[in-house]
Parts: C-alpha cells; structure tokens; sequence
C-alpha cells in the first residue's frame, strides 16, 4: 500500500486525525484555504522555513521514516531556538513519491508530531503534493519572543567570548557510521546496530534525531545572556563565519576547547580523520552557538544550567576579521582559517 | 553558468539585492537563521502555504521562469485572498537542480518579486537547496485580517447563492495550448505564439500568470459580504466540493450559467471537449468562489465592482448534502454529479 492508493483529502485526514485539540490561539487550523492565528501580546512574531531533500539531507536507506519526520522539525526549532524564541506552530508542506509506503508516510508524520508535542508545537496546516523525485519535507516554524529578547547574528563584539552548546562532531561521525554500514543489518535497526558495525548510538542517534536547543535558546534570550547566536546547522566553520561576517567581527577557535564528543573522536582517529578538523566543519550537530561578554558570563552559564544542557567556552571574538583555528602543533601555537580546517575551503551549491 | 558555479550565500544574496527596504515591521529580514516581525494591532494572522514541483505543477519546456516565479506566489496570495486577508510576507524555500542556469534562477526570482510588489508583499526569509530531481518552489505567505473579517469555508448556509469571480476554464485551456505547441515555436515567445499555434493569450497568460484576486477577498471579508470563501485552484467541481463537505451543505450549479471565456469555449468546443465539463473540472483557475446570502447580495456585488472584478453567480447552496451539476438535455433539465462531469470521480494521488 503506498500513497498512491490514496486522494491528497484522505492523507491530509491521516494527518488532522493524529493532531492534538487546538490551542485557543488556533482559530482555523488544517483543512481551509489558510491558517488563523491569533498573535501572543506583546511579544514579536519569529518565522523560519527551512527544507529536507532526499539524497541530499537524508537517504532512505539507513534513515528511518520516524527520524526524517523528526529532523524535518528539528532544523527549524533550532532556528527558532538560536532566534532566543519560543516555538509556537508549524506548516508541514511534504512533495511525496508514489511509491512511497503508506506505512512510511504514517511513521514521518508520527516523528514529526512526537517532537511537536514535545516542544508544544502546533501543526497549523501545510500542503501535500506529489513528488516525481525525491521525497521533500519543507517545514515553516512560527515563535514568538519579546521584542528586546531576540537574539540575532549581529550583535557579538570584539572580547566576547564564544560558547557552543553540548557536542560537537557526534553526529558527523554519525552519518558516516550509517553510509558504512551494510543495508541488509542497518535500518531500522538501531538498537543491534551498535554491535555489530562499530555503530555508536550516542552518534548515529544524534545525526538521526538531533535535540533542537529550544529550552537553552528560550533561557538565553530571556536573560539576555548573549549578544549574538546561530545554530550549526551547517558545522561550526559556517556558523562561526556567518556570525563573524554579520557582526563586523573575527574569531579566534581554541583548537583544543572544542567539546568532541569520546565516542566521535575514537571513531575519527580509527578512521585517520583529524578529529578537530572533522568536529570543526561536519553539519547536523544542531548546537547553539553564542556571544557572550565576559561580564555576562555567569548570567550565560546559568542559563545554560537551568536549560540542562552543557556549554562550553571555545574561544573569543576579535577586532580583527580573520576567522582562525588555533592548534598547537609540535610544541608551538598555529592558527589557521577555521574554513580550510578540513581541507574544505568552501562548498559550491551542488 | 549555472547555479551550481555559485554557493548558497551568493544566490541568496543575489535575491537579497534586489529587495527593496524593509518595511518598520520587519524587524529582521533575510540573512539571520529567522525572520523577526512585528504583528499588526488588532488583527489575526493568515498563514499558507503551498508547493510547485516541475513536472506535477508546471513543465519548463513551455512555463518561462519568470512564470514559474509568479506563479509560485499567486496561489498562495490567491489562499490568503480566499480569507479574506491582507497579504503581508513571503518566505521563499527553493530547492534548485545543479544544471538550473543562473539566467532562469534570476529571472524565477524576478517574477516572484514583481508579483510581490504589485501586492506589497515583502520577502522576509526562505531558504535554498540543491535537487538532486526537480525544481521545487515551496512558498510561505502570511497576511492579516480582522478578527471578524476572515472568511472561512465552513460557513455557507442552505439558501445562500453561489458566485464565482472573473471567468473559467481559459487556465484549462492554455494549459492545453502551452502542451499541443511545438517546443522549437513555443517557449518563451508569448507575443508571436497566438498565431502560428492556436494560441490565445486570453488563455495562455491566464494559465502562466494567474492573477490572485487579492483585493475581491480583502474586500469581501471588510464588507462581511460572503458566510463562505474559498479559491478554485483545484478546480471548481472541488471547491464546491470542499465548501459543501466544510459548511454540511450540498450545492446545485446551473451549468448554463458558468462565466466560460469565448476563447476557451471556442478552444474547447474545436476539440470535441465538453466546455461546461472542462471548465467544471479543470484546475489552474485562481478565482474566488463565495456563498452569499440573498440578503447580501448588493453588498456583495458592489464589493465586486469596488475590486474591479466580474462576479457570476452560478447556483445555490441546498439542504441536501449532494453536489449537482444542473444541465438541459434535450429540451429536459438534468442533474448529475458535479465530481464526475468531466468523467472524472476524484483523482488518486498520483
């Protein structure tokens, strides 16, 4: 049974059955021509929209249809996270291959309301069409935030220092474990899967269902603790450039500061990888990365205490733009553009 | 040159040039992991959104880039317009095949932004990636509306007349025109097709660039003319459909009453088609379809007039649950089904 047996109208209905009841602000929800919300007083509206590509976000083979309906979600809390907001509901627009299993469809939409309920996220409507290609999920994410607590890529300043959330390469290493493995052990397996395959749960489950920071992003821009933040959506190399560029500054990475996660590092090192390197410019680890003056630190590492979730200094911004990795190299001190630190200078859109 | 000579950053700066400047609303534009808004006083918020694939929505052998821009944004306005709204922001998702040449992913971006400035709709966000299929274009609009104003599609009531705006089936047509055509004559070359093809711009623009009735809706809704609305995007046999199954009425449309252009019934009758039934159950038409109680009906018409817009009036809503579609046969009136007047049930998706 695949979607192909069904109209757009009875999927639409799978969905709509499995959704909770409506918040009060939802005044029309799936199923008219649009969505009516009433707006949170006070407070500024935050959007994002963000997508995921087969072969070229996710593959089918080793990534179960519940993880891809998570990380759908996920990438855009993370934004909404690094805005300092708090999520409030989403569009799930999803362009669907024929043959793709009903059963399939279901589980996306299953992971995909899991983590909604978990943050309270609405689902307020979407769009459902045909793919003659890949399986697309395009999701628009809408919070809100008091109006001086949102937190944008601009305002880091020479001297503040540069924290990052919980850990780094993990899921990286991750993405690579599941390419390895073997098709016929690999999906939908994943509690056998560490055994058998030098799989490590506490990586493939970090590239398969990343934990948006939401909480941490909320208590951030609250306590305006930070003067600047990104997710790493796309590794720390981008973020810390695209933060840098949009405010006026440069950064100095310690090399050595950097939170790679144990079981990521002994995988790179198995593999001849340079751990940092790897850490430095893999994607999918959906950490925030942040600005914070030294007089706000306390006030930052706080936050992040309240939140649950561990943070830690990895170096500083400066006056001067260049963007560098600092490492220690046969006993002196080596810094080198954080963009070339996985031999990557930059990546061309192909 | 092609897309793929480019990074993600270039091509969204080469959209973020050409925006003009940001509304006060808009608190932060593109280029930061969100948007950040500022919601309008004493008024719900609109949310839509919907997807164009190539191959299922529209073919490039014959829809010019700039087409598929406008197009993209005009059926989202076009659900905004069906509420009643205002529209205020887009959030363009693009996911862009490596071989796109650079020339038609600006002039994608030209037609989105032209038909956004017709209607003051600013680009606050989006977000591009690769295809390794299609080109997709996935599209966010929001918009605003008073609480009391927004049209829905459940509220037509037994009694009520049935209007629809402008003209149908000329969408239809063109579509068909735009396929029959020679690719080496057709694409690209609107002005000079209508003679050596059988083309009638009449119904060629109206499937290429549709024009969301965005001002009918707002004013319908300011002027509590219609208890229903909703846009014919699907075609009208479906609208009907929805309206009737939302609002638990059914509906009696007199087919000798069906605003049909003189080009496509000409079009359709020179090849052996059913003009009522194409028009019923042909899609692409971007006009508004309302119920208006007979009590309203000036209101209604002159709400049409202040738009601008040719409004038809084209049957009724009933008590009985059932969608007809009355025709004369042979000197005797007929009712059939309006789902299957074009020998059409329902389409599976596929």
């Amino acid at each position: 049974v695949t979607v192909s047996d069904f109209t757009e109208r009875d999927l639409i209905a799978r969905i709509a059955d499995r959704l909770p009841a409506a918040p009060d602000w939802l005044l029309v929800g799936v199923g008219d021509d649009a969505a009516v919300v009433e707006p949170e007083r006070n407070r500024v509206e935050v959007l994002t929209v963000d997508a995921l590509v087969e072969g070229v976000h996710f593959d089918r083979t080793f990534v179960p249809p519940d993880a891809i309906g998570h990380r759908a979600l996920a990438v855009n809390l993370s934004d909404i996270a690094a805005m300092g907001a708090a999520p409030r509901l989403a569009l799930l627009s999803m362009a669907l291959p024929a043959a793709l299993p009903l059963d399939d469809f279901d589980r996306i939409v299953a992971g995909f309301l899991a983590l909604a309920s978990q943050h309270r996220v609405h689902v307020a409507g979407g769009n459902l069409t045909r793919s003659p290609g890949p399986l697309m999920l395009d999701v628009t994410v809408t919070g809100t935030v008091k109006r001086r607590q949102a937190l944008t890529r601009r305002g880091a300043r020479p001297g503040d220092e540069i924290y990052v959330s919980g850990a780094m390469g993990a899921a990286a290493a991750g993405l690579q474990m599941l390419r390895d493995g073997t098709s016929e052990d690999l999906p939908y397996n994943r509690d056998a899967a560490g055994v058998a395959h030098d799989l490590s749960p506490a990586c493939t489950e970090r590239y398969l269902c990343p934990e948006p920071r939401v909480r941490l992003g909320m208590l951030i821009g609250r306590n305006r603790a930070a003067t600047a933040c990104m997710d790493l959506s796309d590794g720390l190399a981008d973020a810390v450039s695209q933060v840098a560029c949009a405010s006026g500054v440069g950064a100095v990475i310690d090399a050595g500061a950097l939170p790679i996660g144990n079981a990521a590092r002994r995988w790179f090192e198995a593999h001849g990888l340079d751990a940092v390197a790897e850490a430095a410019t893999g994607g999918d680890d959906y950490e925030l990365l942040a600005a914070v003056p030294p007089k706000r630190r306390r006030r930052f590492e706080q936050s992040a205490r309240a939140a649950g979730t561990p943070v830690t200094r990895i170096g500083v911004w400066t006056a001067d733009t260049a963007v560098l990795l600092r490492r220690s190299h046969e006993g002196s001190i080596v810094d080198m553009p954080l963009s070339s630190a996985g031999g990557r200078t930059f990546r061309h859109f192909q």
